[in-house]
């Protein structure tokens, strides 16, 4: 079965910078976890924010911590605020519930980790992250 | 009186787990907290997202720390989000506002501990915890 | 590959709790994590104190953190106090570098998860521990 | 002046892999940050323990924090550990005071960054972020 190697982290962290310089947006940050939310691969950008990796972790961490995209869990965010300020408190501050974080699945259907981009709108570090992760040959589930 | 033993706390959690498999709903974490809030018996199924079982906790806690059942601690977030947002700082991130959070009453009415669960939509979450609890025998009080 | 299933991983915890009755030992907690480090299965014995959850857990997460078992830990920790001290706010108090954090490997060798007990001396909660991943036909990696 | 930008950070990383390939130690996790004590990149490798990343931070934070190579971090929190377990709360963890955090300084002297690296013997840890920094044509300042 396909997991996510350090090579294979590696490899979608640089297509999302190849993705950046290609549509020469914001400067971002970009980072890979595993399935358990622990930090693979992480590269920021020259002129990215210096709370950049903190929230491109987040985002990566977040949709792992709740089995759900980027998108679903901006959605819920908006639908149910104060459950959300919860779970920001319940999680540490490891969720960041908005576009650019993406689960990361296997040819067949598995979970093997997550990206989590930051640094240029929500929608564009999205985009970024569902390039990298189909480019690198995996299936990206931005929810 | 009856207390909320480990052989009791297990039984819950089991039949909740059986109720997950008879809906066939998505994989729940499922805990059971004593009176004082601490931890009893916590299990998380295959496929349950790495921070479940924080949120089942914190439902647990929660519905402990106020004394309200989840749907009630839900209406109350509603009507005032900047209390239970300081509420949420107050407890350190242990009270999740929603429904999936019951407190558990032996016959006599007296609170002996709580269920947390989360997994799926927060109704299916509760209807799995009051089934549980009451197939055990005990009184469940939702909010 | 043999992967640590909820089944399994509550089946470690039953066999350590059916040691700890048979050997008459204090009320223990059994922690049961995934390799990510997060809760599959928590026990805790009646009569077993509020901290030992935490205690358990930090035993079997310092294991998969370090990547070391608990005997080393602590060897370690008495080698390098200041080092140790420093690894604990590091890492947020989730290390107790003590015997009783076991790392559980499959028959292939690959670190699968790993069990945290507390409760009884660091020595008895580590033969239990250790028991009961071989009982579940697993290997245990005490360091 | 010559600075980090994310090329030579990424080169130094990649370099300190090379090292650890050649002398084919335990699986290393290398960290490097600008002034700031911001990450600029991180890889794990495969098999190197979920703390790790914490840990190779925390060397490379320390030595900023304190602009000191973490030899002579390492030789104050044995002599003064009283004073380091201070450091550890006041710096809110992020400071490991042990071999393994580097500075570097361009070839002016100028402090430009710092490397962490953390899996092996913290020696080893060492050589392998001196190597890195020396083989980016920059000059490592291990105290």
């Amino acid at each position: 079965m396909q997991t996510l190697t350090l090579n294979l982290a590696s490899t979608i962290v640089d297509y999302a910078l190849e993705k950046m310089d290609a549509i020469n947006c914001q400067p971002l940050t970009v980072a890979v976890l595993d399935t358990g939310g622990h930090l693979l691969v992480l590269k920021r950008s020259d002129g990215s924010g210096i709370l950049r990796p903190d929230i491109a972790i987040a985002k990566a961490w977040g949709v792992l911590g709740m089995g759900l995209g980027g998108r679903q869990l901006a959605q819920r965010a908006e639908a149910a605020p104060a459950f959300f300020a919860a779970l920001s408190s319940i999680s540490g501050g490891r969720i960041a519930p908005v576009q650019g974080g993406v689960l990361v699945r296997n040819d067949e259907g598995s979970l093997i980790g997550s990206v989590g981009i930051s640094g240029d709108r929500s929608d564009v570090d999205e985009t970024c992250a569902i390039y990298a992760i189909e480019r690198a040959g995996l299936v990206a589930d931005a929810g």
